[in-house]
């Protein structure tokens, strides 16, 4: 069976492009040490190996149900998160000062790699509730925290976000969820959640909804929103869960993939009070929310990467053992048949895999690497720079990310034929599994308004300055490439801020999935530029038997300029032309 | 609950692009006439609403089983083919000679694409059993045909291609099925056949698999290949289904989607003697193949192009219906959401479903009328240019509309969001089957060898002339933008034909790709320039009613050629810089 996550490259991107070492050097990380991530990583493939993997399609035929208005989840869900647990994984990335490991993202992303590639809709659970850790680690009182972060760190307790309502899905500045003030700091939520990722089952001791509502007399739209964390079960005095707190399970909904991850309609105080506890002040829900959102959107692409990875590892490994038909220059249907990686288009489909996966796994975890030092790093100027890339590249890596990352599934499925649509091999799931991500936390279409609309001229253009500093440190055989590349990026974006002054946001906007079609190749371009460059460094250190490894990093650098960069210009192209796809439009026009 | 196929879009296609007129003047089609055709059509849509739609989720839901040996099919499939059949729809295209209705391709293709839309994993037993009919019209003896075809044309019995062997699948060249002479005509088979759709079933009174074997004695490879009628129960004296003829079922195969078209693992000869008929001339097995093999193909990418225009019409429906948030230059909070469609990002994502969708079905409806001139044209010299030209756009029309139409599925499903992800909204079905297109019938990566190894320099380079001389007659805003993209194709061509002179056919060939990325995009431009320049010249003799259809077509081809022209320069470059993907990589260095 072919690995999920190939090591090496993990470890190359750690120790030759992404500086793991400086990042362990910074007092925050004082605990941890090179030999330590190792141990990590190699920890977290066995446990995703031994107790997530295997049950990967047992989940998908058999995904969750409602009995009696229960959730009845398959045992092995509950056994693989009890193993994730008894190992530390919940805690990560936690502080030591709330029970947490305190690793570096860089380390602690690179880890949940395996756990995301082996059964994405277990490790989903985990994701949240880290991701809820976060946010309340960020937000909450230190009276909450003891309460409420504690469970989750140790994971005891799950997480869910819970934005969504049936009227409000990228609209959230029309949830309608009301909290009315009950006197004692706490709030009686009433409203319907959905779309809710785990929000409802009796796998852990409580589930705690992080969960955005407008308190009676706030305004409309977004300003209006506070959050709240909202128990499944009360705690009682001792910050023991309790009795129930009247969120009822309206319905589940059925998906194409991640079928694991039970997705739930919840009822909010319709059978009896719901309480809350407001996180943060009235009013800045949604800002708290980000916190948590940011986290989820990073995590959301690196499962599409981990599903990148594991067709590609998965189709790569089947194109060496099948084999099938001769190579053009061979006339004699008599001689044997080669293997399928020897075919040229089949090699296109492997390496274009390859650019999504280890492309993606690179811009990911570089995205971890800038989460570090924008909560670790010395100085408070660098650990706001640090932020300021890390939020311009957030929707770049979400959206962009996961669509090059699907399209990699799509390609592990060809390699195989016929094979590869049957349910008889992983990649059938990986592609429909994959196929959510570019929906949830965010569709693609609300990133790239992000992006345009207010990431690019975010401090005053202040993030995409930085950006443009540090590709232009770029070096190697494709660092020309990925300069170019960033310059169109600079080149549509003045286009378009001049064209918002001039016509409107309508007008500008407009364009957004053009920039980013822009944005995204060139982050990829510039994560394969500094893998060849590092690659081409290495040579002369690495062993002779590491040298395909090295060149490998080159040459896939190379396809990917060839493949990225007429992309970038047609996009650029159409931006410069004034050329948004539905101009000229009316909806009568349309069919 | 939205139609599955534009019927507006289809008749201005016959009327104002496509010349239903010009071929129903042939006089092999003196029997019909437009008013006969839009019966048939009509006839199509209301038999595909009443019988083969309703079923579609739950065929997904309810796969065909295997009991003791025997395939149980949902009885929903028996009873849509009984209705189909009622309606003498099996004999759509065959001639009167043989039973049929006689219908010009352009006509019976576009009335099958309702049921293609409807209910993909139904039509597939029709189109396989007319394709079957195809061939067996082409080359079986008179004799032959009384017994076997007429019965295919009655929809009393079913047809398979029975080619793929677990060691062959692309390879034909591979296959091991033996055919022995038993002395008086007929063969005794031997071996194992794989990945046959509709191979086994109790719906029909038989089923006839037009198998590929190999003669003893007969060369390795495709030149020893002929081709065998073997019925599933023999023919009595009289020609009538009589005892079992030890076909038996190895297994099935359970598939991401298309679930309801049973697909199985035939052991042949095993458990006593199979026999078979030979059809043409021993070693002529995979020329006569091609016959049924090139209708397949375009039947595969009309059932792309059938589920992209579900999808379409559907996402359109739901972004009309749906409000979500506001428009950019909204910011008031209170005020009303706004339709789906409003938002410019929806729109690009419907106009990019339109044009795969109405552009896929124009090309594949043109390859219907060049069918039916190469079978009806006045002169010998026009059947045998039109068989020309259709035999270089089937590869193109198979692997590059499948591709696009998959994508348009992408779409349908990101227009409804989270919804579209779910089981309750058919895109989520289309887009699972549609993932089947470019991998069946030969994948997309053999339709590109096809391309660029054969279909390009066939008959010193005449199809590729011809179609020049088609596409350089279009006017109209966007003709100029085929044109140019023709140039390119023209430009890649003598590039690559000169490499397999320098540097032999495997140097040319990793190019297959991009030659077939910017032969996609060229006929695709085509299409939407022929239906820009159609709906400029209706615009006066259209209602003002129906300004906005034919202003929507001229809209589209726009957009075409804004995201199509810069695909055809990056694959252009590709190839002249000689680029292809895979260039220097050893197999050591893929990971």
């Amino acid at each position: 069976m072919a690995a999920l996550v190939d090591r090496r490259h993990i470890d190359f991107l750690l120790d030759e492009v992404l500086g793991l070492d400086a990042i362990l050097a910074l007092p925050a990380f004082a605990a941890h040490d090179r030999a330590g991530v190792a141990q990590i990583l190699h920890t977290a493939e066995a446990l995703a190996e031994a107790e997530f993997r295997p049950s990967y399609r047992h989940l998908d035929e058999n995904e969750p149900r409602l009995e009696n208005g229960r959730v009845v989840l398959p045992e092995q869900i509950g056994s693989a998160l009890a193993a994730f647990r008894a190992q530390g994984f919940p805690g990560m990335t936690a502080s030591a000062e709330h029970g947490g490991l305190g690793l570096p993202r860089l380390a602690a992303n690179a880890a949940f790699l395996w756990f995301q590639a082996a059964n994405v809709s277990i490790a989903n659970y985990a994701m949240l509730s880290m991701s809820a850790a976060e946010l309340l680690a960020a937000h909450a009182t230190a009276e909450q925290k003891s309460r409420y972060l504690a469970p989750l760190i140790d994971g005891r307790t799950f997480g869910t976000m819970a934005l969504s309502e049936p009227q409000a899905g990228s609209s959230l500045g029309d949830i309608t969820t009301r909290a009315t003030p009950l006197g004692d700091g706490r709030y009686a939520i009433r409203g319907t959640k959905m779309w809710i990722s785990g929000g409802e089952h009796d796998m852990a001791e409580n589930i705690v909804h992080l969960m955005l509502a407008r308190i009676e007399g706030a305004p409309p739209g977004v300003k209006g929103l506070s959050l709240f964390v909202v128990p499944r079960k009360r705690l009682d005095a001792q910050g023991r869960p309790g009795i129930w707190n009247n969120i009822t399970l309206a319905g589940l909904n059925h998906k194409m993939g991640q079928r694991g991850t039970v997705n739930t309609i919840l009822n909010i105080g319709e059978d009896g009070e719901t309480v809350g506890e407001i996180i943060g002040r009235p009013g800045q829900g949604l800002a708290c929310m980000f916190t948590m959102m940011n986290e989820a959107r990073i995590g959301v692409s690196m499962g599409a990467v981990a599903h990148a990875s594991a067709g590609f590892l998965h189709s790569l490994d089947y194109a060496r053992k099948r084999h099938q038909g001769r190579l053009p220059d061979n006339r004699d249907p008599a001689s044997g048949q080669v293997p399928l990686v020897a075919h040229a288009d089949v090699r296109r489909m492997i390496l274009a895999q390859k650019i999504a996966a280890e492309g993606g796994i690179a811009l990911g975890l570089k995205l971890a690497g800038l989460a570090d030092l924008k909560s670790a790093a010395p100085s408070e100027h660098e650990r706001a720079d640090a932020g300021l890339v890390l939020d311009l590249l957030t929707p770049v890596f979400k959206a962009w990310i996961s669509e090059e990352c699907l399209a990699a599934n799509f390609n592990a499925i060809q390699v195989l034929g016929g094979a590869g649509y049957t349910r008889d091999h992983p990649v059938e799931q990986h592609y429909r599994d994959n196929r959510l991500n570019p929906i949830h936390e965010g569709t693609n279409g609300i990133q790239a308004l992000d992006l345009l609309g207010r990431k690019l001229a975010m401090a005053d253009g202040r993030a995409l300055r930085l950006l443009g500093e540090a590709v232009r440190k770029t070096q190697g055989p494709c660092g020309a490439r990925a300069i170019d590349a960033f310059s169109a990026l600079e080149k549509a974006t003045a286009h378009l801020t001049h064209l918002r002054g001039e016509a409107g946001p309508a007008a500008s906007l407009a364009h957004a999935a053009d920039v980013m079609e822009i944005a995204g190749a060139t982050a990829m371009l510039w994560m394969w530029a500094d893998m060849a460059s590092a690659a081409t460094q290495a040579l002369s250190r690495y062993t002779a038997a590491d040298r395909p490894f090295l060149e490998g990093k080159i040459a896939t650098a190379a396809a990917a300029a060839a493949y990225l960069a007429p992309r970038i210009d047609g996009a650029l192209r159409r931006i410069m032309a004034g050329e948004a796809i539905h101009h000229g439009t009316s909806d009568a026009m349309l069919g």
